[in-house]
């Protein structure tokens, strides 16, 4: 890592940012699940959401609100309920909503972004949120990063923030955010919310750019189960508080500040990773010889997502096998032969077959809660690393019994 | 169902078939793991296999005997190793077996086909095989259909048979088979192997087109995990003993055939279902309205390969929002406000959103052993059937600790 990383104020680390935490009725234990952030001037927003073709209410509204305006003010989250297949009448009650952060705040509704994640096809209530919005502007500060990360929390066990800074020409520059997994988590996009915020001065297309790529290795890299949310939403806002003397940054500044904002978003996406629902293990996949870098890709996810794999790694069983018929049912080509698999760099597979370490000494190297897969393909110089978790009994029981 | 199916003689049901089950020391337990089956007569054969990238030797060197002898005689079996990440010497392996086949029984080696399950990238104990093979010549009878298909069990936990017969322009033919899953099960191929017999007398090119247009409602819509085998094998085999008179049977009959041979093997494929690792629940996607059948099907198996839906079923919990994301996970283009969505036969969805009916109304639907869910896309007329089993903690348990 070329910036340190601490994660004490998540989503306000970045000058001109408040957010509150309170709850909006919504969990019946009464908990807190209703977060605003609010910039205190008007800021560039970018999003990136779920490609699932039932997009929930909120998903569609934030799309709009980012086509039509071009600053925001505000983003207003929910746990509990995901306001997805919900129809006309989930439309309505989030623009009610974005109605309500507006009027409290004194914005246009279309300067406001909704996230929501939780049960699908329950309506939010959507009453008690609006009545629980004074509160929430009361409350603003830029000391509830860490309240906010937890009131968005489903069955995430902990709550996930993190943030660094990077000097840009002189001036000191803020990224922070926070995120919510944990189930439901498959890339383009994870089963995931998550909001970063800066305090760079920065234009809405570089904006835009720097989140596409820093999400690509990150957020999209990265899957829980396979399964992609109607929810899923990273939001990316610049207010320019950091007041930054240049207009415009060189391309040395924007490398650096892209540097930066990928660590952030790549440290919150393991975060998800490790808190997995059921996770016992994190395991990275790092595959490389591809043909190409999306090959690589391919192979990597076809490994990390068989269920076959990450019981095996729940298992601690070196089991190399699952890895390659996972690897085999990937729809790339592959020369059988040039294939090696080590795991946490214990040789198990060379030139496609047994490389001859003994089962326990390879089952040995998976006793680590950290556990890498490198798989080499022999063909090309195409990389990819994906990250996952293992399957556990706790992961079936917890979604056996979600809704109870 | 049309035809009556029953499971006494499985694969030697039909005539001129013999079949013997030993132990070729494969498996540690010393029990049964190999399975000779001999056609009395030259028979037609043709085969479907995994479309793994890395196909086993079995599966290598069966497609070369198919496509090399227009006849064949037996096959051999074997559970315990699967013969799979061998490289050249697995290749080696897989030949001599065959040619000790072809010597014990008097045919060539090219008559010989193969299909192994169990472990990927052990060595078959090869040497031992063939030692136990006069033995296996020995047994060959016409009454050990249920012990060889108890001998290709891995995690199996009953045997799998199935049989029926038609009448062909007046004389009876009988078609049987069996079969083994239960785990890295997924269409195109599911893991698993099956061989299917008959007496009729019928082409090669006729017997191809039988077998691909039955495993495709039946074999190929079945999914315990996902997950594609090395291994996945389907033989069938006709070798004309039941002495049909014509030499050329008409379209109806042929249509007969077909539909019998369907029955038989979608009845096998069903027990895998219902034999899945850790099954509690047997699953049924029945999607209607789709805009053609391949996209009513794309839609079928996003929803029974979903994770979610699959731990949802286990916890008896009609969370309808999960069928709903995972269809909307699927890469198709869906009319949100069409969808309906019933789980044995209770309405959960309507319009695209909840239909109303109580909770626990739902959920005690899904208290029976078999679950039917319809989905309607209401866009088209494209219909498919796709059967999955429930996830349930065994499932893991089994996998975590499978070479253990």
């Amino acid at each position: 890592m070329k910036f340190k990383i601490t994660s004490k104020h998540g989503v306000v680390a970045a000058k001109g940012f408040r957010v509150s935490a309170v709850s909006g009725g919504i969990k019946k234990s009464g908990q807190n699940d209703m977060a605003l952030l609010v910039s205190e001037g008007p800021a560039h927003a970018v999003g990136i959401f779920t490609s699932n073709r039932l997009p929930a209410a909120p998903v569609q509204v934030s799309r709009e609100h980012l086509r039509t305006s071009s600053v925001h003010r505000a983003v207003l989250l929910n746990a509990g309920s995901a306001n997805a297949c919900t129809g006309q009448a989930g439309l309505k009650d989030a623009s009610r909503l974005c109605a309500g952060v507006a009027e409290s705040i004194g914005c246009k509704s279309r300067e406001v972004l909704l996230a929501s994640t939780g049960v699908i096809g329950t309506r939010l209530p959507v009453n008690r949120m609006l009545g629980a919005l004074p509160q929430a502007v009361g409350r603003l500060s830029r000391k509830n990063g860490l309240e906010a990360a937890r009131s968005i929390m489903t069955t995430d066990t902990v709550p996930k923030q993190a943030e660094t800074s990077v000097v840009i020409e002189g001036t000191r520059v803020r990224i922070g955010g926070m995120a919510k997994g944990s189930g439901m988590l498959h890339p383009r996009m994870a089963t995931m919310l998550a909001v970063i915020t800066t305090d760079m001065r920065i234009g809405r297309k570089d904006l835009h750019a720097g989140l596409k790529t820093a999400g690509a290795g990150s957020f999209n890299a990265i899957s829980i189960d396979g399964q992609t949310s109607t929810n899923d939403t990273v939001f990316l806002l610049a207010n320019g508080a950091a007041g930054l003397r240049t207009g415009q940054p060189g391309l040395s500044a924007c490398r650096d500040f892209l540097e930066a904002l990928t660590e952030v978003m790549d440290t919150l996406a393991q975060s998800i990773v490790y808190d997995g629902e059921g996770a016992g293990k994190f395991i990275e996949i790092q595959v490389q010889g591809g043909r190409s870098e999306p090959e690589a890709m391919i192979a990597a996810r076809a490994i990390g997502d068989s269920l076959l794999v990450k019981t095996a790694m729940h298992g601690e069983d070196a089991n190399w096998g699952r890895i390659l018929q996972s690897l085999g049912a990937a729809d790339i080509k592959l020369a059988p032969n040039k294939i090696k698999v080590k795991i946490n760099r214990v040789p198990l597979v060379s030139r496609g077959v047994d490389a001859g370490t003994p089962w326990i000494q390879a089952n040995r190297a998976l006793r680590s809660r950290q556990i890498t897969i490198t798989v080499d393909l022999g063909v090309g110089r195409g990389r990819a690393r994906y990250r996952t978790c293992d399957l556990s009994s706790k992961y079936v029981e917890i979604n056996a019994a979600y809704r109870s």
